[in-house]
């Protein structure tokens, strides 16, 4: 499928699920000073990623659409839950270009947002006993939870590494924090709850959790690469955030590996201070030491590995589902995340 | 039950919700920085009130606490969740004599744990259906699902109330506020869950929520009048900390009301400002307020009304459940909270 085809695919999904979500919110008294709060993220744009995946895989296992709307929308409401909190914990100051909620509205309210939009995704869940039936039910609750925690534990581990400013990783201790925090609730979760509301078999639903994860490194890793080395106007973000923001990448982690001990020493002081403390030349430093431990290269390698797998194991998943245009949606995201990477 | 008896009987539950609670914890590598922080409010003490609602009214209705205890040990994980988001949302300094987490860790951190918190709450509330059966397991989860949505919605009146500074609030609009923040999530929610687990049939569950309802507004009305006329020492917070934080309680509410346009705006001017900003002599001019327009006595009169109603619907309950210490534990509970306020 073309960049093109995806896209549409990703605009017909998300115009379903921002009405689905819409239609998930209470229309009781607390809208203008909640519940609209709530819908803020959603309505601003992006990709909605999550429910396409959890719909696609559904429709290409032969699953039909009103039986997965609904918690396709719950796993949006979780990533917006997910986002309004991140967003408080990495102090960011603007999500799809308009101030973050919290930038907006004060901290406090922005908890409140969070929480209640995770509390949003209960009712749906509960109400698809009704919908599709109290074993599947059961199945996608039990998944929620265990994305849920692997989310929390995730998050946990990176927020511990900016506590303590750690920074001599292992490459594994990295691959683990990307597999709960990026890989769980935005592939795994989404793939196995679409193929399990199309009553997939146990030995799929394993192809397709390995097929997530894979890539979801990939995914992580070229997300990565592109933040230090796109377009800035095409990417959309702000080239080098990540290392104003001293975020935890692969390549930042290998850059650390590769440094010499006093380059290792500066570069560990630099990113020891929070952004408004670091200086334009700092950053350059950074990003100087990262060009000459060639530590972009070594992570694009490492994605297209990933990419590379993924691919591999779609290719078993080909085996028993039948093409469609939802098929092809899903080996277009696995190519495209492999491409963006070279 | 004398007022020994009743510490007693809250100490024997706490001691098995805590020790409950742990066993929900996962035991994996994730404890040090996420799952002993989850643990931190739960082991500095506390009364652990709600869970031992829940399980008193389980017990009263001949239900078996192994049936009732992983569900109020739920109960304890969402308070945790609660508190811990609440105290960065009022910027609270101290919880049981301690810093509170965000004070500990800092912002980041604390919301995540409180996020943990929530999500542990899923795991058991999923297991109900193996211990208690399917039916019971899956109206708990409806319960909890219609607590957490009350209590964000509580939260959302009362941070719009702040946000605003709104002060000229009608006493209808305090009850709902806390019918939803108060009410909900540590006596309907406890209570019926208690009957629930023991098969109580829904005639005696409305029953239960009338009795909740009034409990927990004598309860919050009597803790705001205790806030300004208690013996600190054994009040164990600051006296007049309401008045400092600028908490909107019906004393503040019926004093606004009965203030004259001059004494109106100047107070509407010191409660603007968060509490670091207001001097002593400005708080004492609130309290001098307070004093003046007879607002404590109001607010305990209607305590003593709401408690009165409690007891009352208490008589109807005891037409259906045995004389037990576990029935005396609720009937204590209720005449407690009217004695406190006189």
């Amino acid at each position: 499928m073309a960049s093109a085809a995806l896209l549409a695919y990703l605009d017909d999904c998300r115009t379903l699920v921002v009405s689905e979500i819409e239609s998930l919110i209470p229309q009781n008294r607390y809208r203008p000073i909640l519940y609209d709060l709530v819908l803020d993220y959603p309505t601003r744009g992006g990709k909605a990623f999550r429910p396409a995946l959890c719909i696609a895989t559904c429709r290409a296992h032969g699953g039909r659409l009103q039986d997965v709307l609904r918690t396709a929308a719950v796993l949006e409401l979780f990533h917006n839950a997910f986002l309004v909190h991140d967003d408080i914990e990495d102090g960011s100051e603007l999500r799809r270009g308009e101030p973050t909620l919290h930038q907006d509205l004060g901290v406090p309210i922005a908890i409140n947002v969070g929480d209640a939009s995770f509390v949003l995704c209960l009712q749906p869940l509960l109400d698809n006993t009704q919908l599709i039936g109290l074993g599947k039910a059961l199945k996608i609750l039990q998944l929620i939870t265990d994305m849920a925690r692997e989310s929390v534990e995730g998050q946990a581990i990176e927020l511990d590494w900016i506590y303590h400013n750690r920074r001599q990783l292992r490459e594994r201790d990295y691959y683990l924090m990307c597999y709960k925090k990026t890989c769980w609730y935005t592939f795994i979760a989404p793939l196995q709850i679409g193929a399990l509301v199309a009553g997939a078999d146990p030995k799929q639903l394993r192809l397709w959790r390995k097929f997530a994860t894979y890539l979801g490194l990939a995914f992580q890793i070229r997300d990565d690469v592109l933040n230090l080395v796109a377009n800035e106007k095409a990417y959309g973000k702000e080239i080098g955030g990540d290392l104003w923001e001293g975020k935890h990448t692969l390549i930042l982690l290998q850059t650390m590996a590769r440094a010499n001990q006093k380059e290792r020493a500066q570069a560990l002081d630099i990113l020891a201070r929070p952004r408004a403390e670091k200086s334009a030349g700092e950053v350059s430093f950074l990003f100087d030491l990262v060009k000459q431990t060639e530590a972009i290269p070594y992570a694009a390698h490492m994605a297209d590995r990933f990419a590379a797998k993924a691919t591999a194991v779609f290719e078993e998943i080909e085996e028993f589902i039948q093409p469609t245009t939802h098929r092809d949606f899903l080996r277009g995201m696995a190519l495209h995340v492999a491409e963006r990477v070279k």
